[in-house]
């Protein structure tokens, strides 16, 4: 038993992964949960490509840490704290890919209308990693590697299927701390915007 | 104790429910949960607007049977199974609305880039989708009543305020079933696209 609430509490990206192996039956497990995610209509227009080959998850990796150097190093450092930006460069330029597992997450756009892409597409990803974080796993959201065009080339992606996301999975390479959160009152309105809760 | 495997699995929306209330302690918790999801750099750009007041839940309800009437019915008509259609149909022309509470949840589009919005809000509805199921009570994620542009009017909603979904919350009216869903294997390939699961 693993507790729904406690699961989501402790919910933090994991960027740093040991070389420990993960099996295919919890991989598996772990997509068996994604699948469960509600969809537009019930088009379940998800597409997993669980990459293990080392070789492949370097050229992810090199394709990430080009798409940092190139655009998203100078984006985030004036954003981020100095400590969180450690953190995701550290992923951005070798951690993410280090993990053991890389499911690529797309989308069959032949399979939803684009209105209702994400909304279809994003609640299956964050099953996928309260999954892995309730198998006592680390895992992230990045999407970094989806804005360089040369992840469908590695994957062998047709043009109908559109990367989403690359969650790296595997066993967390240190403790991950808690979660940092604004309070739920400083986010929330009573019937209306501005009357605050 | 809620087991979290349990939970996923189990996830079907509800668009149907009964007069029971659902107190204000409950939907904290359920929004506590929802403010844990990721967002790109932890930027957090969920906005909640609680609605209990039927006045406005009335609103929200017939703009959202306007949408349906207007595009959903005749897009959806054709493509889903009848059974599906008719329980769509039965939550977009009052059932949605009649939940006691409807949560609205919105981004704040100056608080985040717009290619990472969607990254940075559904995997906080999903969040409360789940967390509603965890607590014993019934949720869906709509979008309909955001395409009608009324929304933003009826809960005063500012201009870098987006709404995205409306996800009632209350007891379910009736069993929802098992959810129905294309096998793991189906939809996963090992390595590259192409090379099944």
């Amino acid at each position: 038993m693993t507790d729904f609430f406690s699961v989501v509490g402790k919910q933090r990206a994991c960027r740093s992964f040991t070389d420990e192996p993960v099996t295919d039956t919890l991989v598996e497990q772990l997509l068996e949960a994604a699948t469960h995610a509600p969809s537009a209509e019930n088009t379940q227009p998800w597409v997993f490509v669980v990459v293990r080959d080392p070789e492949t998850r370097a050229r992810i990796g090199g394709i990430t840490a080009a798409a940092w150097a190139g655009v998203g190093s100078e984006f985030s450092r004036p954003r981020l704290a100095a400590g969180l930006f450690a953190d995701v460069e550290r992923g951005a330029t070798g951690g993410v890919s280090e993990a053991p597992v890389l499911v690529v997450v797309a989308a069959d756009t032949t399979n939803c209308v684009e209105a209702a892409l994400a909304a279809s597409i994003f609640p299956a990803i964050q099953n996928l990693l309260l999954a892995a974080n309730a198998a006592g796993l680390g895992s992230a959201l990045t999407t970094l590697p989806t804005f360089a065009g040369d992840l469908s080339a590695i994957l062998d992606l047709p043009g109908h299927i559109r990367p989403i996301a690359v969650v790296p999975i595997g066993h967390p390479a240190g403790p991950l701390g808690p979660p940092r959160r604004v309070p739920v009152a400083e986010k929330t309105h009573r019937e209306r915007f501005g009357d605050r809760w």
